[in-house]
């Protein structure tokens, strides 16, 4: 009975989750679901297919007796860099699949619902939550798909000359608050996931570290400020940057941030909502960690160690701007918000200065899902605090996201800190 | 009256060759409309596009009054290579594209072909034969990529492990006639095209060339001879090869030709039916000019000249298996044929041993059509007869097919030749 | 009086370390002195040319009045990477300049040490105080490259069929102690420069850290050891492997440290006394990063981070083999060590897991000499100890080598850790 | 006693062009030797080693009884593109081998000439005219290495910002005759070698052809005129230019020939001599085939067949502006020659239209010595009539040259030409 109502709560969390992915899907046209504009995008199709594989390969496969596969073919197309589980399709080549269909994704989908429900259905406690834990990475794999699609979608579109929209826009203010610096002692401090709700291993354990005292900014650099650094010879100027920055600029071209177009005297942004003109008291976003980290020099500031980051936002409840608001887009600081740290959560990914590395004692997971975090330690920064395309229950204060230091295409940007002595 | 007439037939022709497009991309998914597996291909929306903006761009804009452009941004984007037209969109990102929708440019197809009409209804007689030119080229371009789109369409689904299927196949035999050589005498001949038919510019003038005796294979090579060069180590001797073959080799892994996949001990190929078991009776196909080259000098013959191809195909009427025969593979020798030469025409593209180069007092098309043809005249190689995928209308004796010598996605195949002393 | 004694103290110091750059390159012939075998590795000509330059430019051109420079294309030719001085040869050219030849750089060498000299004479203390802290940053500059002059001579004569030898080899010991693991309580302990001594700015400052009770390695990994994880598949198994080093293991298509070679049965190793039988009891070296990483994990282990190792070392004073015993090879461990940490310097530099990342409160330097080091601080790891071609007096606990996880030219080998709970 | 003095004349030629090479590597420093500063050129020590291998490997080892080889790492080492004779360094490394040093190299030459000529002196009549072909295609080989030794050392010295100089400027002619065109009737003539002369297997045989009536133009295109087609845009235009010659302007950023440099409102010119001012009445050369096509495209002309240009050559003997003269550099119209066409021979290569392919009837050479040209027959142009690096005795009308259409370090210009009719 207990159980029944345990069960029940499972299931409707993974409808809602499920659901989502499918709401995100809705306004793309099937042509939309197959192209993969550049290696770092996968095509929405793929995500679809690959976070539904995902519960067939790790829970029915392993759970379910006499589950039928429903395509013998799917463990290579979708599985996406599980080396332990077999030869897999190069992710740069997942643009060429037309087959499966969208509308074979689709019943795919489905197919694999309603086996999750059927399996439900007849096990006993002690599977249940061994199933229920599975059943949790796999819901927060696909919350991080969502995210990717999003933004996948947004970089696929920005490649057509015919800038397709994928969503209307909704008003945002022109407005923000003044950009000051909160002070944190530091100390001995704890670090790392604790407590009863889910977490990545990457998070964990909790761990002692040391802090000197610092400042973190109250608010995150708006496009007014970075266009500042910019018209102060920012990208032309290699003493802000970091030798591989430096190289990235030269190499990519770069002259602004990502999606931003001079027209005449103008600067535009690609949205998901289109091109629109730039509101300087947006948020920053789509800036690589080289670019974070110049500008920070040219202010005179530094970015923040993510214990710095963790150790500032613990106790602050992760609302903001997320991917269910709709804006799809960083907003400038909106009203209600009691500060004096804004929107530490949700709006944009923060670059920190720490590389991605295991946590002191930390632990990777048993088996192929041991490969699903701790190989990427190596060549990765740290991003904390989610974006406004990161679904608002995928969010913590010990989150840790990593992207390589020269990636643009997330909304990523930037939060100042500085010494305090 | 008689105006009327040639209207109508203009108008009828018109329209069976753009019908026989849409013909060809009726078993496709909407998926498949949009991918470009390689930077070789197009995808095949853009292919039904880009022959309709050739319309557009050279006739209506040209002549229509009044005539409304169906988009201002299809000229970026279907505009191939004209580069005194304008800017185009880069030819390896046209898989980027997933707007226009295939709806969309269906529809844009029809918006085209109606204003053809109406155009040809009000025309004199003097620009309607400039247009009847203009679209002559409009349609033979047309034919072009008919034949690419097959191409196409079978190199985007061979790179899809669910191998699918384009057409049903057709039943084919399985014996072949012998190989013999036929003498030609030579001498002072002349080349190229005359007469009233259609040619492009890069077949004119009809011009003198003087051509020592010599001997041509009565059919092509078969893939039970090319498996015989296979098995004596040709691809592993360098002694067979040109230099830069060899270097292909090497870059590119070759071991046999494309589409072809050993399976234990049984090789299959994969053809726009799907993979099937290798026909040793069937004209080898898919193969590079390298692949050809190397053939010949394995077998101590060599390629022919075009020269020598041309003469020898004088006076033989172009039969043969051709795109509407819907085999859409090449075919063992049919018995139907008179022979001595069997097959100039259909079957495989036969690669010569001549550079593409302009003709004796050639002179290329006024304007951007000048750009068609005669700017690709360096690092091509010339190939004559027409392929399976080749609409037979589209074919004659003095056609000049060219591609680079390391290509292998088009139906090309192999017939030898030798000295005459 | 005082000042004099000073001035000779510098003066014989300064003699002391250019003298031995001379006594490094006495072996080569004028041919070896210029080439660069891959971009990784500069010219013995250009580190002779550069390390000379580093005084000219940093002290002569600042502090000698009417100093004459030398040649006014070398701040060109001979500036490494220090972009605020102006713009530099690129750096994977450095092979292709033959002239200034090998004799104008001993002149040019020459010019600027009687320069040098003859501004120590007239310099009042307050000026000599800061040309001191100049001339020191130059002389470890110069040690620096004395063990890239080592390093690149070893690359560029292994690429070289015929294997010329640069030094005859020394007797080296053929047994080796097992071996164990220290344990270390950790805490709140100290990290980085304090004192009188010379550091760079990366040590600085001193810092408090939180360490995790620890165990390290009582001596480096061997090459038997290495070898065993081989012969385990240690090359074939993706789950032993980061992500980029999985991926590099394909790249490079690695399946043994640099410079091994399998000839029949039988290992041997390129050594700068030409290729020699492997000796299973030596230290494993010209390892990569990724490839230390795949070993500890294969044996269960981890890699140190480079606050632990420093914690270890401390107290333990430099001794070992260093580039003046002229070994040029890690050799096993000797007797005459104390343990129970044995060779924590010389013998090889010793990967850690720790990014190199500026330390909290960090100041790089002011100037042009603030790229010396902070602006590498991402995409590179921390290497501790020195190795068989680090000069001596060139080493100490705080120091903080660093390189791409890829790189395997250096002396690089590993010790291994664990937690210890 | 005839047959001695056959043999002295056999020696003396040896020995006169041997010396030659030693005479054009005579002003290098020892540094000059080893490097090779992109893929295209070679070490002038890999030069002399490699044309001295040639007379090892293919006279000595096959004729000399009991020889000794020199080393046996050299067939490895200084085999340039031999297939079939075995393994051989990779030509982009040519410049990574220090050892052999420069005196080794010498030592090397002298024990191949000693053992050249002691085979000389027992050898009976019939293997002596044996060897003695072998001997021609030896030193005509070494001859082709001598104009690349001195193109080689060009492009060498021109990556050094300090520009060396090989050997001082000569005084050359500021003026020029007018460039007029001659009339050729053109039909059934004969093209290819015949008679008593040395001719390589690719001239060879001598055979008809038909060619239209043409002109060609009496002197090839100067500075002053290719500066012309540069003020007019001719790099900024794409319909000038073949298709892949168009690629490579926007890939290489060509806006000049090779060597050409602006500083501030002048033209220099990177010569053996050192930097020039652009003396405007000399031919043109280092321009690409692309370039040559595109200016004569720009002219309102052609460039000639390959056909074209021998049979207007025919008859004309070869004077005129060869390695010998020491200007190595192209020099304006001198007045002692008679024309109507000037300088045919010597002073720049001329590239023709005709892409590199066999005559009708040709047989490569037996043996490893079939690979010397018959294996580059694609991709590549034929160019005609020697340049001022040529060795005088090493051209003829019927002389083929061939280089890829991009290539630009040789001494190439531009003579036009155009139908006449």
């Amino acid at each position: 009975m207990a159980n029944n109502s345990v069960k029940d709560r499972i299931s409707s969390h993974y409808k809602a989750i499920r659901a989502f992915t499918e709401e995100i899907v809705r306004p793309l046209e099937i042509e939309d679901f197959i192209i993969q504009a550049t290696a770092d995008v996968s095509p929405p199709k793929w995500h679809m297919a690959h976070t539904t594989w995902f519960f067939e390969r790790f829970i029915l496969k392993e759970f379910k007796t006499d589950y039928t596969e429903f395509n013998p073919h799917f463990d290579y197309l979708f599985n996406s860099y599980y080396e332990t589980i077999g030869p897999f399709h190069p992710r740069h080549k997942r643009g060429v699949l037309t087959r499966p269909t969208v509308e074979e994704v689709h019943t795919y989908r489905k197919y694999i619902d309603e086996n999750i429900f059927e399996l439900l259905e007849y096990v006993d406690d002690k599977t249940l939550k061994e199933i229920n834990g599975l059943l949790e990475i796999g819901l927060q794999h696909e919350q991080q798909h969502q995210e990717l699609l999003l933004t996948d979608i947004k970089y696929n579109f920005s490649q057509n000359p015919l800038t397709p929209v994928y969503a209307a826009s909704k008003e945002t203010p022109q407005e923000n608050t003044p950009s000051l610096f909160k002070e944190f002692q530091g100390g001995l401090v704890e670090i790392g996931h604790h407590g009863e709700g889910f977490s990545f291993d990457n998070e964990c354990p909790r761990h002692k570290v040391w802090l000197e005292p610092y400042k973190l900014a109250t608010r995150s650099v708006t496009n007014g400020e970075f266009l500042a650094f910019m018209e102060d010879g920012g990208y032309e100027e290699p003493k802000y940057w970091l030798s591989d920055g430096w190289a990235a600029v030269k190499k990519f071209g770069w002259n602004s941030p990502l999606y931003w177009r001079k027209k005449k005297k103008e600067w535009t942004q690609f949205t998901l909502s289109g091109e629109k003109l730039l509101n300087l008291d947006e948020p920053v976003c789509h800036v690589s960690f080289y670019e974070a980290d110049a500008y920070a020099r040219w202010a005179g500031k530094r970015l923040p160690t993510e214990q710095e980051w963790e150790h500032a936002a613990e106790g602050i409840i992760p609302k903001g701007n997320f991917a269910e608001n709709h804006y799809l887009h960083p907003v400038s600081t909106v009203l209600e918000e009691s500060g004096p740290l804004f929107k530490m959560y949700g709006d944009v990914w923060e670059w920190t200065r720490s590389s991605y590395s295991p946590y002191p004692g930390s632990k990777p997971l048993e088996g192929a899902l041991g490969e699903y975090n701790a190989k990427f330690m190596c060549n990765q920064v740290v991003l904390r605090g989610g974006s406004c395309a990161t679904p608002s229950s995928h969010i913590r204060a010990t989150y840790r996201n990593f992207f390589q230091p020269e990636k643009r295409w997330q909304f990523s940007g930037i939060r100042l800190a500085e010494d305090w002595s």
